[in-house]
């Protein structure tokens, strides 16, 4: 397909510019909107064009800065251009570049981590500032002007409603088949003027496949022909496979006590290696028709669809590998009727996810013993991501499970600690706790009792006496006995890492 | 009335026995569902004569522990009695005892702390395991033996539906008016078999003004005549009418700019002295037409009704002063239509308070510079009360609002501390920040940028340069500085209150 082809209004035709004179068009001080989620469906070319510019327009002696609003991670031509020429006065809601990381980690960007099914009710209410500029990538324009949306939807309806002036990325390598898979709900608003969102099933269409946008807004339309960032995901190793073992054998439980329904309830997933892996062991569990209301859907969730079983997943975006892109292009008439795109605040709303009963399996970077957990902070004040749409579905869904190896950086960290360095997730939202040693189901636990089945079937034999050492110390001498803490050595493991760089031993001797 | 006019039925009037008689139905081991909700609609008697009964037991030799589930807080007769004789093997999901409180911060007694909204639904699915028995407090029982509910619902509906075996108790102390006042919602129902909760403004009705319960499962009707715990408030003192004026001035900014409605949007406040300060700060303010989607119907509230501020406020429960119910009880039939109360998964549903865009306004104990808040354990290991409701209303609310005074203990505690002993809402659900201070706004405000406007507007003078002390030095060599905190340090406050019984001074020196 000629990429010409894929704009077929004229009113958006004679838009057409450059890269480069798109990214003129956008001043400092503006925010700005951008598409992108998981690396998909952001703006291939006036992010980069635009970094080229703060780049030469630093070096004269004027610097240029903006505000960066997407809706989940980009890609190095993203966040990672702008961050390298400092161009980001402030980022949010999600990102995992590394350049941007670093930056942020060096007190020198500010990132705000907010709830992904928050940040459109954020921005109509006003308590972000105004949006000035959209950049916003889709597969192709209709003849009456309707925007064909990308591999993603994320925030895209939002900056398009609110922002002043609209820069679009009509991006041909995006498969034309994309057409129709979106579902694009236009009955959102702000209180006292909301009503019921009509969902009550993971595959209902409750909108219209096109994102709309009026041509007067439009400021510039830039064509491009590039892939996606479509990271792989590696082969489960074993520890992945061991926790997607664990998961597995839970949810066979559930069933055989009536406590889930044969074929389980809508999936979350988060995305990386180990949830991966999870979904790859579905594939060879005994569940049959699934379906999935999630954020992303990668190559676990495709592969489920192949294989027949999953029946139907919703999710905002792709996040797909190189080899599960081109199968999903090659094929993606076939996965029509199977796949519903939505914008991130239906996907992750809280209102659908509570009645759907979703059950939602994230990742974390480290729990403590009473079964609070941290997603985003090493060390309580690095950023690794950001929170996601984690919080989304382990506060409203039906079982939240949070899922890590047991041990980090060649067994200096333990992901089991006395008190985690950050919460993301508190210990009223954590109903199940997996590493590859266990799984604790701490469902109906008082503090004391999820410490001490924490402690026995998800921390690494390494660090069980030493956290085991500290409970009984807590127990004996903590202010008081609910949940029992030491203040003076609540952190000392994290103190002990920061210091002596490993964990072990880290307050054993302490007090 | 005289108490018998209050049965109507003759199937139920038929199980009509005394307290202790019903109190010898409940066995060792069972899980008890009880009404209860804020010292509202507890059963009176039952529990007080169980109590004997397992005191009068554990002195033959012969232990006997129940489970307690209830609404939320109960009384003295209720939670106090059963705890002193160490009656109660694990409790749930709220209690504001201070016998129970302090056998559970002894470590002696099993305390599970859930948000309020999650109960029914945790019973529902099997989570807490079985339902033995109900013990439900209600105000009559008509002819075709439809149940009056009391001054609160809280979990009464689950506990009836779900129970093997329910005992009534019939209170002709409460107002006959109270006929009609409730709302019980039948439609829910676990996943994946939900619809939409068809409310879309505070008043609307959607249910039916009576439990149901079959008669067969009736095993006892106790009668009884006796007030509900009334706690009374104390008038607002001057910090409290600072706190109130400082929400005043932001609600009446954000109405000026537009980001809220003329007459605000539905309120949620938590219950206390200073939460009912805020409200009679309203009486004084510029809104009208003020409706109300909360938990619980205390003073302020309703003065507001009395006023003409209030249209209407849908709650679970009364948590009124002795004067208060007295004059509701006078002119209860005045209050129709504007009170609605309902099952307290509704009244707190996810769903529903995000599609209202309620206006949460909670108490806490302390918040930390980056606004994280602990509004349940003192020193991170003593149980205060509990979650309560502050966690459905903060996270799916529109504005969520915590307030408390700047310090505790005669100055000995800063409640604006380094980091929180405990969370119990992250970051991510915490807007504004009210001490008698000042305000913080934390919307739209990166972690360092949230943490000088905390310490700027919230912290005591006194605690003001040893948080900025802290903050300095951690921005100059915190591990990472996206949320810059010295994990030797972070809870040096705290320790320092446990060791020396002040926080004045801690960390200063230290590192």
């Amino acid at each position: 397909m000629k990429a010409g082809s894929r704009i077929t209004s004229t009113a958006f035709a004679r838009k057409i510019c450059s890269a480069e004179d798109a990214a003129a068009m956008i001043s400092h001080g503006d925010n700005v909107g951008m598409s992108g989620f998981t690396g998909a469906g952001y703006p291939k070319a006036v992010p980069a064009a635009l970094a080229d510019r703060i780049g030469a327009s630093a070096a004269a002696g004027d610097p240029m800065r903006i505000g960066v609003w997407t809706g989940a991670s980009t890609a190095p031509e993203l966040d990672g251009a702008l961050a390298a020429v400092d161009g980001i006065e402030l980022r949010l809601p999600y990102q995992s570049d590394p350049v941007s990381r670093a930056r942020i980690n060096d007190g020198r960007m500010e990132y705000i981590d907010v709830h992904l099914s928050h940040v459109a009710q954020m921005v109509w209410r006003g308590s972000l500032g105004h949006l000035d500029v959209a950049v916003v990538e889709v597969a192709g324009i209709t003849p009456d002007g309707a925007l064909i949306p990308s591999s993603s939807v994320g925030n895209n309806k939002t900056w398009l409603d609110l922002a002043d002036r609209v820069i679009l990325e009509v991006n041909s390598w995006q498969s034309a088949s994309l057409e129709g898979m979106h579902d694009i709900y236009y009955g959102t608003a702000l209180p006292p003027h909301r009503v019921p969102i009509p969902i009550v099933a993971p595959g209902d269409r409750i909108g219209v496949p096109y994102l709309h946008c009026p041509a007067e807004k439009v400021i510039a339309v830039v064509q491009t022909d590039t892939p996606d960032r479509n990271t792989g995901f590696k082969a489960p190793d074993a520890t992945s496979q061991r926790i997607a073992g664990h998961i597995l054998d839970f949810l066979t439980a559930e069933v055989a006590i009536g406590h889930l329904p044969p074929d389980l309830l809508p999936l979350q997933s988060g995305v990386g290696n180990v949830p991966n892996a999870v979904l790859a062991g579905l594939q060879a569990g005994p569940f049959e028709n699934l379906t999935a209301y999630t954020e992303v859907i990668q190559d676990g969730m495709l592969d489920l669809i192949d294989s027949g079983k999953l029946a139907v997943v919703s999710a905002t975006a792709f996040s797909l590998s190189s080899d599960a892109v081109e199968r999903f292009n090659t094929n993606a008439c076939d996965y029509r009727g199977k796949i519903v795109l939505r914008p991130q605040e239906i996907s992750n709303h809280p209102e659908v996810v509570r009645r759907l009963g979703v059950i939602a399996m994230n990742g974390m970077i480290e729990a403590d013993i009473y079964g609070n957990v941290n997603s985003t902070h090493v060390m309580g004040s690095q950023i690794m991501n950001g929170i996601g749409g984690s919080g989304d579905f382990a506060r409203n869904g039906y079982v939240s499970i949070f899922i890590t190896p047991s041990v980090a950086k060649g067994g200096a960290i333990s992901a089991i600690v006395p008190m985690v360095s950050h919460v993301d997730h508190t210990e009223h939202d954590v109903d199940v706790i997996v590493t590859e040693q266990g799984l604790a189901d701490l469902r109906g636990l008082s503090p004391k009792q999820r410490a001490q089945k924490i402690i026995d079937n998800c921390a690494h034999p390494d660090f069980r006496p030493q956290l085991q050492d500290y409970l009984d110390r807590a127990m004996s001498s903590s202010y008081g006995r609910h949940t029992p803490h030491l203040m003076d050595q609540a952190l000392s493991w994290h103190a002990g890492y920061v210091g002596a760089g490993t964990m072990r031993g880290a307050g054993a001797t302490a007090g």
